[in-house]
């Protein structure tokens, strides 16, 4: 069988990951027996070089027209204003927002798990940590901030900036059960979080997820506020399986899921429509200080494309195999830099790549 | 001196919580010859027991006439989706977002300090803490999503809830200095925190506070994204001095940075406006689980009203005494429930009031 992935590296440290995730990807199809088609598309930052703008109508087309899209990292992390001051589509994360639209990947899963091996870099202490956490954020994509119209006016000289945040019944109910139906093959918990004391559009998510329970009677359901919900992540995140949250709200908590873990170079990210198709990318960022230096942790885009395999290509032995080789070589001691510890054996980015197809 | 305090202390834990902080300014004030006349006023569920309604003009009005308002917790934290079924204008809450913005109290200060003897009760792991951490989270109070305009429509038969996050220059401009203004008396470091790579608001946010920056050369200011915010709270807290940023956000990171401490049960809070006048009250919320077994902590109040005699009262040498007192009494080994640890002596509320009167 042959697959039709397309690949955005993307900038900073893209490049570099996704050679890894693809020589992974390669030894795997070969021991199972399928391969790849892989075509090289141009988005972020490296498509604004070449076409002026984040994201072509073409690489769109493309994309939509595989079977998953396998991603490096979009953008830098800008610490400059003069940044934000280009206009909005001439930045790289437009296209990033473009694409989630326009492939109606509405259903963002990211899992925070903190792997035996890596416990000493989880800043959480080893009373709250204690046998570990395993948790999936699943955070709607395609609507309510980042979604919503926007405008910057001027009233009696004074400037004013309005955003609005929606959500329908649809939109809330669609990713809804798909916070059930992967609650339903884990610990069958789903943690709703919302800001329902002030929100009319978190009150309407909560009657939504509630109507939704109803066809998941195994499922336990609760409610949290954003606020809690971001203490509840330091203080013991033991307690959550799925935290089924809104764009925003799953925007900062997914991100403060990742450092509790400690290790936000090992996880990966899907980003999925109604169908079987899908985005893969590492959680983290493009790290600009640390491209082309061999340094990046692969890892998080190696586990993605095992996701590829197993949700949008029903390929569920040969990710296991890829997950397994990624415990394994944690196990034999291999570590690149962000994950180093003592005792073991650092690695670049590359060598990183190849201890885990050794072990495919 | 005489001072008109007006009290709200509100729901759950909150009338011990307050008779404690009373206690403990009752002493003060003897001691450097000055005194309080408190009024009680009711708010949230207790006014709704009462009145029917969270806030009545007659607590507002009352509470403007004081040189300020010295407050327990309002609301309970409901796990139930019902009580989110009242409509909004009779939650507690309610009257909690009213009473902020009739008072125009803009500008919510909330401290995350980690105290040297309550470091076992931090999770995060002693590398990351090092020295300690000592920040403050200048939160924008009545402007945002909070007081936006708000609506749930239905459209062919699907409901659609709409919230509008707004602000002008003039709002984002008064918190701004206000922040820069603390951090001129602190470690002169201003770390703003917006999602500028999505919204409006955020972009328009960050031009106004690097307008205000001009006016504070000798303070450095930071622009971060709030899910790396999120991030960096967790994996290195030392690294901020003030963080300045919007309503939501500001809910969201100051629950966050109080929990990072590992004792929310000590952080106080403050809500200014323009003049001398604020309102104080514990970070932490009404906890109706422990509510009335002398089970509370008080110091988070006892702080809350120290901070009252320094902000609003001018009082700075009687607010230092309150400081010293609570450091004293953790020196002497005495603890509540929620920091309680090995060697140390468990008090309960009303002692640990005793406890730091007796050592002003
Ligand atoms: C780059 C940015 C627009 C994006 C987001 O906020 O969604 C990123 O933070 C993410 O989480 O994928
Ligand atoms: C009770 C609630 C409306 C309130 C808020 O979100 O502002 C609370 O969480 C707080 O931070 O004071």
């Amino acid at each position: 069988m042959n697959y039709k992935i397309a690949v955005i590296s993307g900038d900073g440290i893209g490049p570099e990951i996704v050679r890894e995730a693809r020589k992974v990807l390669d030894v795997t199809g070969k021991k199972y027996g399928f391969s790849f088609d892989y075509t090289d598309l141009l988005m972020g930052g490296a498509s604004i070089d070449v076409n002026g703008v984040p994201l072509t109508d073409e690489t769109t087309e493309k994309a939509k027209a595989s079977d998953a899209v396998l991603m490096g990292s979009i953008g830098g992390d800008a610490k400059t204003s003069s940044w934000y001051k280009l206009s909005p589509d001439k930045r790289p994360e437009a296209g990033l927002l473009k694409l989630r639209k326009s492939l109606n990947l509405f259903a963002n899963v990211r899992p925070a798990y903190l792997y035996e091996e890596l416990k000493a870099a989880c800043p959480l202490r080893d009373e709250i940590i204690g046998d570990g956490f395993d948790l999936v954020i699943m955070r709607e994509l395609t609507g309510g901030l980042y979604f919503g119209e926007r405008k910057t006016i001027e009233e009696n000289g004074v400037k004013k900036a309005i955003d609005t945040l929606t959500y329908s019944e649809t939109e809330i109910r669609r990713i809804a059960r798909r916070g059930f139906d992967i609650a339903m093959k884990r610990r069958k918990k789903v943690t709703s979080v919302d800001k329902a004391n002030v929100l009319d559009s978190s009150r309407l998510w909560r009657s939504v997820v509630e109507e939704v329970a109803k066809d998941y009677p195994e499922v336990t359901l609760e409610h949290m506020l954003v606020d809690n919900c971001a203490m509840q992540l330091v203080r013991d995140p033991k307690q959550f399986d799925v935290i089924l949250t809104e764009n925003m709200f799953g925007d900062i908590l997914s991100d403060e899921a990742s450092m509790v873990t400690g290790s936000i170079g090992m996880l990966s990210s899907a980003s999925l429509n109604e169908t079987k198709f899908g985005l893969y990318e590492p959680s983290h960022g493009s790290a600009p200080d640390i491209a082309g230096q061999d340094k990046a942790n692969p890892i998080a885009t190696i586990l993605s494309a095992a996701m590829m395999l197993r949700f949008s290509l029903d390929l569920d032995e040969a990710a296991d195999a890829i997950e397994a080789a990624v415990k394994q070589v944690l196990k034999d001691g291999y570590r690149t830099g962000d994950i180093m510890s003592e005792g073991c054996t650092l690695v670049g980015t590359v060598k990183m790549g190849d201890l885990i197809a050794e072990r495919i």
